[in-house]
């Protein structure tokens, strides 16, 4: 592309770099900015550095936090006693967008993969340990991806966490909510007929 | 989406205010500049900032440039008599990216169009009637989308430019290279034959 703006073509590479932005989007993106006021882009501005500023991962639990600790780790509301583990981040608000989980969490920041060079001590596994060693925690939810690294990594805590007083469960595998029994693949039909559960009339 | 993080929340909400970026994407590409040293957030957000301070547009033909002319139009290399009427920047990039134009632009920013409130006094046309007054331009090619409101302009800008002595032609519309002529509308198909044009043998 031929930008004839040393600028534009400055900020079309910055875009460009982001994931999933081609330097189309991005030129795109660049116009935008320029019919905006310059006030606008100075706060877009801002805010990126800002947040990169002053971003900080949760002592406890590794989450993306504001201060020393994350918002669910300090909410005394919750259940201190009860973790569940993640891969990411963007699981934690997954399973905060479901309204439905009370206690806290701990991120791994991936799942064991010898393929991709990643291994035990690459994760957040020992401070998870730890956690579960002080005696705080009653049962840990392992809510990992039902991959093959994800279910190597379930069995690998799941073994690291057998000295310790915790109970270690699993998020329920099955067909989704308006899944189609047709579509499913085997081993979730299988499973999920395997682990049936008892029928609590139409009420449920 | 719960963020957990007001920082987060501040960088998503102003990526998401960008055309196209949605608040799933916008989270992406935030935890992308989460997980990047704070050198890289800082040269993106200054390429931003740097860009939105100095960009101007051109004072001849309203391109956007670094300098008070844009350098299509400092460039004595180009036929300064010859100008292409475009309705945006982008034209002008995908008019360069074909490599067969050598003469310069004038950029209206937009078309006449009744519907959204855009009249002639909107658009940069009295900029380009006192070009072809100066008598510097020999031809102005109308580069402008066959739409109804592309028409209207082309036909305003004409009888502007009538009592100059500048001549006045459009672009060629026709079936495009690699088009199918059964699936080309009857509009284009038919003027593509009233506008034939002698073949030149197989060496075109």
């Amino acid at each position: 592309m031929n930008f004839s703006s040393k600028l534009i073509e400055e900020a079309v590479n910055a875009f460009a770099g982001l994931p999933g932005i081609g330097r189309k989007t991005a030129l795109r993106l660049v116009l935008h900015l320029v019919k905006q006021s310059p006030e606008v882009v100075e706060q877009f501005a801002q805010a990126m550095l800002k947040m990169r500023r002053n971003i900080r991962e949760c002592e406890r639990c590794h989450n993306i936090s504001d201060d020393k600790l994350c918002v669910i780790c300090t909410d005394r509301r919750r259940d201190q006693s009860l973790v569940c583990v993640v891969e990411g981040i963007r699981d934690v608000m997954a399973i905060e967008g479901t309204g439905q989980y009370r206690g806290l969490y701990h991120i791994l920041g991936g799942v064991i993969s010898p393929i991709e060079g990643i291994g035990p001590s690459d994760l957040n596994i020992d401070s998870l340990v730890q956690r579960a060693q002080a005696g705080e925690i009653r049962e840990v939810i392992m809510a990992i991806s039902p991959t093959i690294e994800g279910e190597t990594t379930i069995f690998y805590l799941s073994k690291k966490l057998r000295d310790t007083d915790v109970e270690v469960s699993t998020i329920a595998r099955g067909i989704s909510f308006g899944g189609d029994l047709e579509y499913a693949d085997e081993l979730t039909l299988g499973r999920s007929i395997v682990a049936r559960v008892p029928y609590k009339g139409g009420g449920e």
